[in-house]
């Protein structure tokens, strides 16, 4: 597709390569355990067989990152080695040893007029991916689908384009070779923009969308698709010390949950603390926040008990709605457990609050009341995860109600047939 | 909100109307299951007791209807006499019997570390229903909501204006009287059209549109939504008789499935006959479906086999994706299962698909490549509905793939949450 494509012909080439993917997926669809798994171990000995190919698009890419004044953060997420493709194969590979998602049967029964029901799991039939930057997630995304029986539609953003480019014309290969259709995985990066749109509106091509990446680029997948999506990956997370914590949970649960990995959707943004407890647990609390380099955006109470030679910034309103994804915390002493749950109910994206607390009726109305996709009752937040939780690969952590909340597993990317068995059954 | 309202004045009360069902909500997602059912018996005997207003203010949409020159039938569908509105009220009181979908165990295990990992069930929140001048849907959906633990905001069509406001003023009252908030259940017809858009797009207030109704109605809550909706209730449904189909089968199946009742999304549309058996079947399967009154539009091939005092019309192109919700069938020869496959993928809305045959073969291919809500086996189309099914409520019968796909019942009315205990645990 050249520069001068016009939206109609991006439209139709999209709308084309959705086709085919729908096609391929009922290839997928039928494909045993066996074939899918050999496919993925071709792909990850195709992608490794062809290191240097892959290296050599990707030096494209980084070229044109640095010429664009891309962060050195972003260069790194963007850039290949050998090494590195060796460990994006072996990912593959993981996803090879995995149970088969397809072909569970979730419920059943006979009829009282004898119908034999089954409700299994199927494929979606064609996922669509839409990310940033991360030529990774291209592999990723083409193994998790395929794994799951649903054919791909990729959009990796203009950034890696040349990688995305080589490594899917690799994986296809890997495909045919295994005797599986090579629409199964396609790339629409060339389409830019457009064809992103085209994407998100590929309804009844298209059965579900998954955005991977930052806040903008989900909500405007979100607010922009027609085809369902899955929205992912925004965490306003919060810890709450309850009036019983004991103060050796509350100090490593809080470090934990803000400090371990910052730049990630399971870290803690805002620290709420019972009154009754601030002056007991805050100044070692905050003391060891200071230490471990957080900054502190405290409300006037919490700004009383931090200890000499803390210092703190008074917290903004923006603060309790920001996600920092940074060594920022914001601290807020709070009258009761009512108001941090109204605190939460406010300004929480829905992904996982925690409670720190020796009182069991305490944290069962904690769990009753929080409305997020988890909520940990003495342990940190960081343990919202795909793989912490045993789910194998995760497709990402959905703050969404709809169809699957909190980690994804392979499961989330098939949906379910009911089959019924009769014998010349007729409604009477 | 009188004539004059302005779409901003509009979208500030439904707003409003949507943040206090969300502050509801979290009062019904804590409540007993005893009280819920206390409720729901509430609400039965509210009805009931308050039946002539109820009637009284159906008598004035009735009149509009009629002025209007609303049909026989949708005036039928709108009428409330005593009696209806005692089964309407039954209804309530069927809902109070069947199991609460909330606080189900979904899964769970112990994690290496000695975490307890427990996903259970939980209500939405907050549910908006969008639906046709149908007074009983006001009831029945709040009901369902009610049970799942959810806020209801229902907007209900002009037509039934004036019924729906009594009847939601009833059950208000009702909600009271035993203790949960009367926002639980509103209703926004009073905002007209204004006011439903704005529903679609509470996003972050409304967790779950279920449109509930015709083709367009449910389209545009599809396409203008930016809250999750589910999409339901759209059937072009197929029968295929395989090569190996028997006459006894054949015959009563496709009968069943296209006259049983016509005006349903399970009622079949188009019949597909292998060619091998359109010889021995057709003719048969043509009279029977002519004396039942049903106007076969068929192509050329069926054409060939209508008996002698069977009259047919010649097949468009329309008619394989025309859902008639009428005494008309579509009718066509295909060359093998392939065709049968091809076909249903082309022109089918992904409700239900049914096969008739002796081969187990053909059957176990059938169900593996058809990508429907719902395949059935030597079994009429007409099976696909929530009681049958044996889920109790029905909801809607879902043929989109997120979330709920086929007949739902009051647990597709629920999400998840996972819960996470710990003892101080912290991730290393």
């Amino acid at each position: 597709m050249t520069e001068t494509a016009t939206p109609t012909d991006i439209e139709s080439a999209v709308l084309e390569a959705c086709r085919r993917a729908k096609l391929a997926s009922r290839a997928l669809a039928t494909a045993t355990t066996t074939v899918k798994n050999d496919a993925l171990h071709a792909m990850a000995d195709a992608l490794v067989a062809h290191a240097p190919r892959i290296v050599e698009a990707n030096a494209l890419d980084l070229e044109r990152g640095r010429a664009n004044d891309m962060s050195p953060g972003l260069l790194d997420r963007l850039a290949l080695d050998a090494d590195r493709i060796a460990k994006i194969a072996e990912a593959l590979r993981y996803v090879a040893t995995l149970p088969d998602p397809v072909g569970e049967i979730r419920r059943g029964s006979t009829l009282p007029n004898g119908l034999r029901l089954v409700q299994k799991s199927v494929p979606m039939g064609v996922v669509g991916m839409i990310y940033e930057a991360r030529p990774n997630v291209t592999v990723d995304a083409a193994g998790l689908a395929l794994k799951s029986g649903n054919a791909a539609v990729l959009r990796g953003g203009s950034a890696a384009a040349s990688s995305n480019e080589v490594i899917v014309a690799v994986l296809q290969e890997a495909l045919e070779g295994v005797g599986l259709p090579k629409d199964a995985v396609q790339s629409i990066d060339a389409y830019g923009r457009e064809g992103a749109r085209v994407l998100m509106n590929a309804r009844g091509l298209v059965d579900v969308l998954v955005p991977r990446g930052g806040r903008s680029l989900i909500q405007a997948v979100v607010r922009e698709s027609t085809v369902p999506a899955i929205e992912t990956g925004e965490g306003n997370c919060h810890v709450y010390l309850d009036a019983s914590a004991p103060l050796e949970r509350a100090v490593p649960i809080v470090l934990n949950s803000k400090t371990h990995r910052v730049g990630v959707c399971n870290a803690a943004e805002t620290l709420l603390v019972h009154r009754d407890a601030a002056p007991s647990l805050l100044p070692a609390v905050l003391g060891a926040l200071h230490e471990a380099g957080v900054t502190l955006h405290v409300d006037e109470a919490a700004a009383g008990f931090a200890p000499d030679g803390v210092p703190t910034v008074a917290a903004t309103e923006d603060d309790w709605a920001t996600e920092y994804l940074s060594l920022d915390l914001a601290v807020r002493v709070v009258t009761d457990m009512d108001e941090a749950i109204q605190h939460i109910g406010r300004y929480s994206t829905g992904h996982t609050e925690a409670i720190v607390t020796s009182d069991i009726d305490a944290a069962q109305s904690f769990v009753a009341r929080i409305d997020s996709a988890a909520v940990m009752v003495n342990a940190s937040t960081r343990f919202t995860d795909g793989g912490e939780f045993g789910l194998g690969a995760e497709i990402g952590i959905s703050t969404q109600k709809l169809h699957a909340r909190g980690p994804m597993g392979l499961g989330e990317l098939t949906t379910t047939t009911w089959v019924v068995y009769g014998d010349g059954h007729i409604r009477p």
